[in-house]
């Protein structure tokens, strides 16, 4: 608290500065880890115990469960789980019909019965156990690049399949700090989730794309869930009666939340940052792999809205990708105003140099110094090599191509015995793989698809890295037909377009493809030796970088203990701990945005047309100043609530309003939404959601000035269930306390 | 201080009551009524005596100085004169030749030599005298309404008449309070004004339209010149022999400045405001005359615009008529935004009954109800007239058919003697009359003009209310010719395009005119009866309220200070002080703007493109942290100033820069431009030049929880003239002092 008060007075006098004291809450921990990090807990006001937070079999770690893109908690004894709105929303839709449209009037099941199945593919994964399994996957490995990278995976598998003793689990070997070290991650699979409670699509993403990593927001970006498992208390596939599960854990939820200055922890799934890559990575990300993404990311944008436009079938069946196309160009737009804004090549460099000049002294490491430049070398090549295949592979970004490109490699997979096959292709993955190809026709239209595909191949033919097996496909009629003609002919002689015709390929032998006359397999079986040449190469490289990698991290993360630096794995999609404060932050020269959002804020940006259409229902509840009423406060158990009871359930005191999304400095990406955001007890208080524009480049450098991850505050849940849908049901279910 | 750092731990967790206590700082007060706030003044630490301020006579009041249509100061003993830039804007582009273009580069006389005139019509208005003159004007009047309205203007007329003894000063009556009392005011004009130094106007204007009305801002809107007299001390006009004007007072200059919570105060000539109109004048403007305005300007601004676009010659002859057109724009829409952010109809409504109320149970003023009646009665009449006259009125907007209006209305004004003539037509008057008619080239082209002149003809005729001497016109050759093609002969056939044509009309007489063949001249002949017409029942209508409008001033008045609320005329153009803090504001939900800018905002707005392109003498010095050199200190009166002379003198301890911009709770309008800061002591601290986006409905209602000036900081001025343009002998010229 003290901090927040002293950057209150220097900001109310107009005066910040703008440090760089880079270490600040960074950090995305294993579990295990926290132990080593309880001073810093404390600090922040974190009391709940460090070994326990380690403990994924203890509160609140073994309430927390992955969505495969997400991250969700238990929140009642019943299997109740919460995440976002926006990690729910193929449950909402898969549920919305003509004569029920959840997506735009939202949902809610006033009693079990009511809960309709999430969809088949839903599933809530439990992280039951993290193993080092470093040794396992990394002793012995051969010299030979390429047969290492064959024995890597190879010893990956084996665990694998070991691990996966039955259907209820599934396991992965993760890869931390680049190889140099490995875990098992063995996870139980809930595979019968279904839909409880959700708000509508004008409350769960409240301005949409405009304010999609923006701040000041207001997102009710939350949905309710529920795990159902057999009358044996083992995951099922969804039937009637099923019953619902019951966690180990589930989380209390603090009506009272946090204030600024308040110490928050989130626990989830980050998918992927890149802070410990080299400043040459850097520079080619942001000088050219960004820009050159972004392009051609707004090209295809472009030409989806103009044939959008024109036809509502095809918007309609591309709206999905155009929202996650225009999330994505906002992410690049964001890193590359980001790399504007601050020098972080510059940071990054310097700290790179301080790190060689420690090299060269220190008595350990001193022989790293040829690893490091044969590292810098082997990342020349690569960014080579990703520089040449960047328009040969878009090349092949026809939907119908690509799935002839897998189907005839499965063909070749299959005749391997299944521990040698290419991973992807090993029959715990076929599943997976016919949900794929089925999937497809949900965002597919030949036209789209012919036009985006067509803009691929026009910026191939304009570069100089040529394929022949492709270059002979281009003229292989007659070279006075345009491109679009050529293109034209293949979609209308193909039959992958039909599902159970696309789909009955899996069943099909190389040779069957070999002599097929659809146009798009005779392309994927021309194109495979180039293809697979290429893959060979890439694995080649991984290979070496499997040796180089690991030799740097090992160096780095010396002298990052040396300077007491925090050292921890860089995200890759597994279970992580993050701590900061709840904190507002400087967002330009003099303007500063505060932690806290409030309910009128919603009111001042409703605008009656979407994304600014707040329900009528939450305007009068606001217009009338109704911030919460007795039917929490009834089941609330401190007695002390009887002023809560009479008055407002989720309005602070100082606070005038119900807060709807706030602030914090932890350090969070993509894959931690939906995490449940914990006060310092280990109570709930808020689901992360997003993070601030400024904060971007956090996945390459972690800037604690401007970092802010956006959360929904959950009193504005409460409020929700409570005054505005009056879930009287779930409230009833849920573990609420107060200060 | 206090009070900011309350607000400033509120807003630091995410807290702000938007309160509506409405008259906290509000006020742009008659120097003579300072003594009636002193108690408030000393409440937010101005230690200057109240009447000190009340006198003209005395420091800092007699170094206050009009341009007319800004403010400026003294600030040197030998008549410097600094200003904004933008209220010196012509007297730079009057200096800027082919050769040297001082709009782009900016300019420095290093000596008084090198300092040319600011150009034949500059003027400084030096207000000596204000006198309580309301009995002379108001005593005696007939009932009758045109005599009454004639009478009042008799009055004043004859008493500018005798003030303006000589040459050397300017007098006029105003009205305050609606006509509840007129002061005579006595002005000493500098004829012989002279530009000593301006910015470039990529610092003079940095962030242009965009940033108008904006902040955060970092404009460094200022301007020095210099006032010449001659040889007897006398104004003159300009001459080489003329020396600077040595002015009864001259501000001290504090290189300190001020910080957030500091009392400051401003001087200055605000020219407009309608805090005392009723609810029914607000809902008017706010339903029907803003929107009007607006959808007429914009309609204007769009024409202009694409025709500049396709003629290089228009766009420079509009560019000025463009950027006031814009501003007014972002005027209008700050209106209509801000009436819908906050329901000040409502409020005034509320005021209004709660007005009424006692007004049924004050013994003295329990009559007056009726007289507010009748004064509702004249406002309708007055709204419904107002809309009758818009289209006819718009009709006329040629800027040919407006010349020919006016020199046909002189040629009947000149033939009665001069006492008698209308405002405008006096002898007084001529001087600038001729300049407005020679003036008019420099912004006009015919098919400009013209296509203008159509479009409002176009909604001329499209509604009811038509005069016939105008339809007569618009029909006189052939109906079945198109109104373009009428216009265009119109323009063929006229010579007042012609200069010298049109100022030879001064002299010509009525018959003159009656006979002429030019077809603008004809129209206004033709329209002279309806115009005059409508004059005269303006002004009985004027006679009516001036009867009304003070009877129900005089009752608010009584009730205002029987419920101990600031009273205060409205702005009507005279020098008013008006007193605040330095704070910055809630600017939206979440979304604070703290009260200083610093020089690293200039470097982050900075793109290379106007309005955003700082020059890289100033961008240098930000980078290098040149904060302030020896200049400035070494002439520094107050010896504990050390450190500043081994480091930097414009950079605050706590600030870690340079402040740029800055923002107070001050209550101004458009005429405050270029008005001195002071601080508590009285000594200069910045200059005002714009207000924030959420403040522009302060003209009609003083919000004090959104109402902030935005002022330029004299330490950036300094730094100015100092690190980056070494404008020495102007620093030495300067009293500066520390706190």
């Amino acid at each position: 608290m003290r901090n927040a008060l002293i950057s209150a007075l220097v900001l109310s006098s107009g005066v910040a500065f703008i440090s760089l004291e880079t270490h600040a809450d960074e950090g995305q921990w294993q579990p295990y880890q926290m132990p080593s990090i309880a001073d810093k807990l404390s600090e922040r006001g974190i009391d709940i115990p460090a070994k326990q937070l380690a403990d994924l079999t203890q509160y609140p770690m073994n309430a927390v469960v992955g969505l495969g893109y997400c991250t969700a908690s238990f929140v009642s004894p019943q299997g109740l789980v919460v995440t976002n709105h926006h990690c729910a929303y193929s449950a909402i839709q898969y549920n919305s019909k003509t004569e029920h449209n959840y997506i735009a009037d939202g949902f809610l099941a006033t009693s079990k019965i009511d809960e309709p199945s999430a969809g088949p593919n839903e599933r809530l994964y439990i992280t039951e156990a993290v193993t080092d399994v470093s040794d396992r996957v990394t002793q012995g490995l051969s010299q030979e690049p390429l047969a290492r990278y064959q024995e890597i995976q190879s010893n990956r598998k084996s665990l694998i399949k070991s691990c996966e003793s039955d259907d209820n689990y599934r396991c992965s070997v993760r890869s931390f700090h680049s190889g140099l070290e490995y875990y098992l991650i063995k996870q139980l699979i809930i595979r019968d989730v279904r839909l409880v409670y959700a708000p509508p699509k004008s409350v769960g993403a409240f301005g949409g794309d405009i304010d999609n990593y923006e701040y000041p927001r207001h997102a009710g970006d939350f949905t309710f869930l529920r795990a159902y498992v057999g009358k044996d208390g083992q995951p099922a596939a969804y039937s009637k009666d099923n019953v619902p599960f019951e966690p180990k854990s589930y989380l209390k939820i603090n009506a009272d939340g946090v204030k600024a200055g308040d110490g928050v922890f989130v626990a989830g799934y980050p998918g992927s940052t890149s802070r410990y890559r080299l400043t040459s990575e850097l520079k080619f990300a942001s000088d050219w792999l960004y820009p050159t993404l972004a392009s051609r990311y707004q090209l295809r944008i472009d030409t989806i809205e103009t044939m959008g436009n024109s036809n509502h079938e095809i918007e309609l069946k591309y709206a999905g990708t155009l929202a996650s196309m225009a999330n994505r160009m906002k992410k690049y737009n964001g890193l590359l105003d980001g790399f504007k804004a601050t020098d972080i090549a510059g940071i990054k460099q310097s700290r790179e140099d301080g790190f060689k000049q420690w090299l060269a002294t220190d008595k350990t490491y001193q022989t790293y110094q040829a690893k490091f430049d044969q590292l810098e070398l082997l990342l020349t090549k690569k960014r080579v090599d990703n520089q040449t295949r960047y328009y040969f592979e878009n090349a092949q970004s026809s939907a119908l191509l690509a799935a002839a490109n897998k189907l005839y490699r499965l063909s070749k997979e299959k005749v391997k015995p299944d521990a040698e096959r290419e991973e992807g292709y090993q029959e715990r993955d076929m599943k997976m793989f016919k949900a794929r190809l089925k999937r497809i026709d949900s965002s597919f239209d030949a036209s789209v698809d012919k036009a985006l595909w067509q803009q691929d191949l026009q910026a191939y033919i304009a570069q100089e890295h040529r394929v022949a097996a492709l270059d002979n496909m281009l003229n292989y009629v007659d070279e006075s037909v345009t491109l679009s003609d050529k293109l034209a002919g293949l979609y209308s002689l193909t039959s992958l377009t039909d599902k159970d015709k696309r789909l009955a390929w899996m069943d099909a032998k190389a040779g069957d493809f070999e002599t097929s006359a659809d146009p798009f397999i005779r392309l994927a079986v021309a194109l495979f030796d180039t293809n697979m040449a290429q893959e060979k190469d890439k694995k080649t490289l991984a290979g070496q970088l499997s040796q180089a990698r690991p030799d740097y991290m090992k160096a780095i993360i010396a002298y990052y203990k040396a300077n007491d630096w925090p050292v921890y794995p860089d995200a890759n999609g597994t279970l992580r701990i993050t701590y900061g404060m709840v904190d507002g932050y400087q967002s330009k020269d003099a303007l500063y945005k505060q932690p806290f959002t409030r309910l009128e804020g919603i009111t001042a940006k409703h605008t009656g047309l979407a994304p600014f259409n707040a329900p009528q229902k939450v305007l009068d509840a606001i217009k009338e100043q109704r911030f919460g009423s007795h039917k929490v406060a009834s089941v609330i158990k401190d007695p002390s609530t009887w002023l809560c009871r009479l008055f407002s359930c989720y309005k602070p005191e100082e606070f005038n309003s119900v807060p709807v999304n706030f602030l914090s400095s932890v350090d969070t990406t993509g894959g931690n939404s939906g995490s449940p955001v914990f006060n310092g007890k280990g109570d709930l208080v808020g689901l992360n959601f997003d993070s601030t524009y400024e904060a971007i480049t956090k996945d390459w450098f972690f800037n604690p000035t401007i970092t802010r991850a956006v959360h929904v505050d959950f009193r504005y849940i409460l409020w929700m269930m409570d005054e505005v849908d009056h879930a009287d049901n779930l409230i009833a279910e849920l573990d609420l306390v107060r200060n």
